[in-house]
């Protein structure tokens, strides 16, 4: 159980892995810059109306998705490791501060805010390419089980579609 | 209500602050060397009789304390970061590798593995002497008043007591 709950990509956890054919400094410029995250954060139909970013590590990552009823849902987690144009990791369990998150609010947060879950995004540099990982952790099975549930893998996606995009634009 | 959040020592909040005959140093060590750790960690008649620390962001600090009756409850933290002799920062709310903490299990952990918090220790010297701050980070006002409940003053203290012993033999 304790070996499980340290292995990564072990049954708590999902992950996506891509090659992008840029390099890895403008990945990490559209993941870190607000104006830029605003682009690609949140899945087409919604959007991403608000973003606020205090690179540094106990820092703010905060975004404000709206839904296309016109619903904004704002985000808030903690940053927590940053080696640039490497890797960053951020978590929902923690504020900014490192102060524990405050329990999610029925109707007022998203319901993936229920799932409290670390990101960790590597980014891999060979040749031009980059490969892109990103992994996240659960506390546990359930969580990783509901997360998938509620449609990881396409939000995810879609998300890193639009960040290609915004990356191919920096990149021209 | 969100500028309490981010404001420390706010009503969220517990700290304990003493001035220590020591250099920071002394007092660093004793703090993150397991060995050191199993001298002062448990204010008596409780003991340390297990600690496990992996010094960077992202590892472990673990603990075991056993009672006077003779359990044990042994207790995983996430070390966040880490300034060699001036701060160190943990959190419950993230196991080892920033995994979101599982549940606590009623019986099985300590009452205030109920709690998540975060501790963030800092250490300022000046001519010999060094400045000892904890400051505890707790999601709602009702975190801090449980675990202040709990026995939080007498608890640190305590154990602060205990740390001083500790590196007075350091520096002997």
């Amino acid at each position: 159980m304790a070996s499980d709950r340290r292995r990564p990509d072990g049954p708590f956890d999902l992950s996506i892995k891509r090659v992008i054919d840029a390099p890895a400094a403008l990945i990490w410029t559209a993941w870190t810059d607000p104006e830029h995250v605003k682009n690609w954060w949140a899945p087409k139909p919604w959007s991403t109306v608000g973003c606020e970013i205090d690179l540094c590590p106990g820092g703010m990552f905060r975004t404000v998705m709206r839904s296309p009823e016109g619903r904004d849902y704002p985000h808030v987690g903690c940053l927590l490791e940053l080696v640039k144009n490497e890797k960053l990791v951020m978590t929902s369990a923690l504020a900014p501060g490192y102060r524990p998150a405050p329990d999610p609010v029925d109707g007022v947060d998203l319901e993936c805010a229920h799932i409290p879950f670390t990101a960790i995004l590597t980014l891999e540099e060979h040749a031009g390419k980059t490969t892109y990982s990103v992994l996240v952790l659960h506390k546990d099975e359930a969580g990783r089980k509901r997360h998938e549930e509620m449609g990881f893998y396409e939000g995810w996606n879609s998300a890193l579609d639009q960040l290609i995009e915004v990356v191919q634009g920096l990149g021209r």
